[in-house]
């Protein structure tokens, strides 16, 4: 029997020890994907204590605290820090074989130096050894920098001045890189009860009056500039699924106009103006040489109760099992049609879909970028052990895992890199197990190329940094 | 290799067989939904043989039969039970893999004792031993108390008296609670030929005239007043989906007046009038703290040809894979929005759905009850290993596994509690795993504690019945 | 640690081991479904080089290496054949886990004695000794023969001569049968632009002027009469989904005038011809014994730009996933209730659909044929490890695996043969365990007949062939 947790944690076999700890362990983390505040990189405040932590903003933690019939006082309304640690303790107990009980104790053993487990008995020990350090100085900064993390992308707006951005690169003392990523989800979602509000705030940033959906896509082209000058090279798309309704250019002037003016459009007009604003970004992240990140499989804020008293991102997002592959097709066609489709990763919620996003991905490879259309990392609800196997053996089925751009947190917390660490151990399990069961040769050279590529190089290559 | 079927058939690890052996076997079973009789609990008549036990009822198996080219005189018609049985156990020899050839192997052994396994050759000693064991007076009543059942809970027509259950109640020979279930499928299912017919039994049963949806709901309620003073703690539904079509109470009215007058529906009034009575009855199960079993994604009675001859449940269902995530979650949200959500158990039938349901229930979860919505264990297609170990990991990746109120029968056989063992052997190989790869720690407490919930306490808490 | 690829590829246990080399290996193959050509067959030319028969018509490749990166010119152009082998052999190397790994090393062992690997290094190694094997006399019959092969089904269109294997059968110095598989894929798609062009072409094979619906069922007719002479047993669809939209004679009659003239159909309009021409054709082949296979889940040709260049079959195919059961169990239950249905194969290309498959056709056999409504071997995109244990696992939850009717290659290739050792060993490997892990009875008996049940004699008895 393996001890809890030890240094070969996940990996079974000697040839995925040894992957793991001469090649994957080894290099830094490249995590082109995040939620964090630049701000609080850049102040670099530090924390009272581990609840702050680990319980301020993160819905992964609070859905499971509410299946442990804990009361929504505990969880994040005003009970004291330490009664809230304390309720999560006991939460974990429960959560057997669920990747928050593995990303928990790997924070605590590689930030906090904890190799015990937490429970609500040793919750008092775990809450003082935290605290401790959180105190000596693990700010924001020196968790980055003790992951080895060499660049970052945070998510952020179009209107975003990116001024924090700017800070950091300036600051010689910081040397990560915190990049920006153009994510236009406010523009896009013109079903929202806030869009003609927003399109004042966007109409500020560029100096643009969105009147029009021409003036739309000028306002969204001058802050892609200045999204490129500040170091921008990804885009992001959080979609209920990737659709396709082809519309002229007058029929979609038409159907914003009437937004415009506070008419309410019907599902078909929603789906032909979405189609029209992800045909014209996606030309212009071609152009730039930005790659497309689309997040689809999306229902969120499920629980109109919670909704309103807590607003999005509060633990109540499901899987929209909607999304159909024609319409998929449909849209990455049309772009390669014109020559114009960019780099272009597709992250499905639903792992029913992972099959079909492999067969769809592999339609509209080119010879521009190696691996031009990626599968993305299992996301969200799928980021364990299950669905990471999975996402991996259904790429490698249909495509090249060896081209895999591989890992990113999708995090607001400065913890999360050991998320890194727990994706490199099952993807050197893997490899090491098809090696061990003679299906792939005990080929170093080859074996240490695809796992250095999986765990930082890919990544590095495909999306074009300067490291 | 290991023997076939022994102790420690299924248990791959040593912590595997101690977690099942010292905690998982010895709890008793609470079987909280099946499709037994009340009145032949009650009756307690003997079997000739165990072609009557196994053949009698049993669609899983006339489907095998089917698929081995059985012809149907020896499945469902006149053949001599000792010829069926031997068609049986020649279908069975080529079930390898089938959860039939473990469910019958391991019926054998416990109730027969038969330790070898059954062929078209040894069909005649199965034959003979099993039915002199028949003979000896193994009864329904003995069967279940073999079996250490404490409580189990039938699936009931709100117009039946539950007569038998108050005969078996004020049996003082028989220590077994055996409870019903309120199933109120006939009247929902107002696209049934015999719709009308149905409304009568149930005005006669509530003496309510049903001549409104108001006086339909009238009549379900004083048939829910009853149940519960029977000991009734959950009701059932089986649902081709989790649909979700608001309407007013208006226009409710006005559909179930046109079905009254024997006018036909539109498949969206049809929608309309089955969200409005869930809705009703949603809020009728919360107040009384009865919880809500979904039962969901079945097409039945497809081969009209077998449907003609031998009527419902024949072996001629299949998964019904229409279930959109939208609908499920705008059901929960109107019920919670209310503050009206009772416990919800929701099953799906297509594999596929899990990682939607396992996200879906997450929404929904509040302090009122400790994992007030459950995923429901592996049901009827996906009741076999694989299914078990698929649903038991998506619940842990998604929820707490260690809330999880576990298994049930679903059967209509007095020797189908080896299911119970089943799911057990498989849930502590699945734990035990964890443990030595080193996944969850040796914490034996913890352990023991999480077993004997998912074995048994966890429903017993759930459900609230007084054991 | 097991070496690359050896005798004991993918057999982990003992019994793994034994059942393969006892009782699969040495079965011949019948190949009831593939692609390849039968003039090719007759006429027997050799190859030149290696590159001409891996890459000249592998779409399965061609899309791995413009997953890699390589320019078109290198995969379907005019660069030389071997720098084009350069290109495969580099992109092979990020394969790692691709079944194109494992394919084209068991065809490098078994073809052409290589053990090593194929590299950008190896590669000249490699293309020397295969051109040299090739140019002795490793031609197409030669390659059938290797592979004991007893009998195989090539895919043809109702207007084919079908001279080719005529010329076969008459040919004494081959004792392989070839015979052809009726497809009449063209007859059905009246969508396609070049129908009508068609409809020609099938009017001079049949001598019947194609001018109405009836007139086209005649013609069909006349063609299976003549396939039926030539020894054809198999019928084959390819279809985006199993549709069933049920239509009177007239309105098919309209519908197809409305093609013949050059009109446009609706959606609804062309799912009513086909569902029509289903029907008719199910009845067809139910009288003459011929089986149905049902191919569906594809949508083809997704990228316009290579489809421009390259036509169909390109390597630009992907998943269709719009396949509702309920037109499934309708089409089948439209035959089965005029005691109609055909032996029946149904291949879903999305793996999410091999549950509801499993549960469809269990509701449609009968005592006409042994397991005569069967699911697919593991089809195209699911033809690898994890997609043939998903599929027999599957089968054999739901059905009853031991009367499984096993692999086909489904391929263009001569060298594809292997595939059916790769099966072989996964099958063996699947029920190996499953007996050394006490699931199932060490019988050798018992196994042996099912091992080579499924490896070639359940084929062999299902179609009824004479070898």
């Amino acid at each position: 029997m393996k001890r809890f947790m030890d240094e070969d944690f996940l990996l079974s076999t000697e040839t995925a020890q040894r992957l793991y700890h001469r090649y994957a362990a080894p290099m830094p983390i490249l995590d082109y994907h995040c939620h964090i505040s630049p701000r609080e990189i850049y102040e670099d405040r530090g924390f009272d204590n581990i609840t702050q932590v680990w319980l301020g903003g993160d819905h992964y933690k609070w859905r499971q605290m509410r299946s442990n019939g804990v009361e929504e006082r505990y969880i994040t309304g005003d009970a004291p820090d330490r009664e809230k640690f304390q309720k999560w303790a006991q939460t974990l107990e429960m959560a057997i074989g669920n990747p928050l009980y593995h990303w928990s104790h790997l924070e605590l053993r590689r930030y906090f130096g904890y190799e015990g487990w937490l429970t609500g008995e040793t919750a008092q020990e775990v809450w003082d050894l935290c605290n401790a350090r959180l105190r000596a100085g693990l700010t924001p900064r020196k968790m980055i920098q003790m992951s080895h993390v060499t660049l970052l992308c945070t998510t952020d707006d179009p209107a975003d001045p990116l001024d924090w951005h700017q800070k950091i690169a300036r600051d010689d003392s910081f040397p990560v890189q915190v990049l920006p990523t153009w994510r236009p989800d406010r523009a896009m979602h013109l079903e929202k009860e806030d869009y003609l509000r927003y399109l004042e705030i966007l109409g500020q940033a560029s100096g643009v009056e969105v009147d029009s959906f021409d003036a739309l896509i000028r306002a969204l082209r001058k802050r892609m500039d200045f999204f490129d000058s500040v170091g921008c090279k990804i885009s992001d798309h959080g979609l209920a699924y990737i659709m396709y309704a082809p519309a002229t250019e007058k029929t979609v002037e038409k159907i914003f106009k009437k937004r415009l003016a506070g008419g309410s459009l019907s599902p078909e007009e929603e789906r032909q103006f979405k189609t029209a604003l992800m045909l014209v970004l996606g030309k212009e992240y071609h152009q730039r040489g930005w790659a497309m990140q689309l997040h689809y499989g999306v229902k969120r804020d499920n629980n109109e109760k919670i909704f309103k008293e807590l607003g999005p991102d509060a633990g109540i997002d499901c899987i929209y099992d909607h999304a159909p592959s024609a319409d998929m097709t449909g849209l990455l066609n049309a772009l390669a049609r014109e020559d114009a489709l960019p780099r272009t990763i597709i992250y499905p919620l639903n792992p029913a879909d992972n099959a079909v996003v492999g067969t769809v991905i592999g339609c509209f490879q080119d010879s521009s970028v190696v691996g031009k259309i990626q599968q993305g990392s299992a996301w969200w609800f799928n980021d364990h052990r299950a669905g990471m196997e999975e996402q991996m053996i259904s790429l490698a089925n249909l495509g090249l895992l060896g081209n895999f751009i591989g890992m990113l947190t999708d995090s607001r917390s400065f913890l999360s890199y050991t998320r890194h660490e727990y994706f490199r151990r099952i993807l050197c399990a893997l490899i090491g197990g098809w090696v061990e069961n003679g299906g792939y040769p005990a080929d170093e050279k080859a074996l240490e190329r695809i796992i250095r590529g999986i765990s930082y190089e890919n990544a590095a290559r495909y999306f074009g940094f300067k490291i």
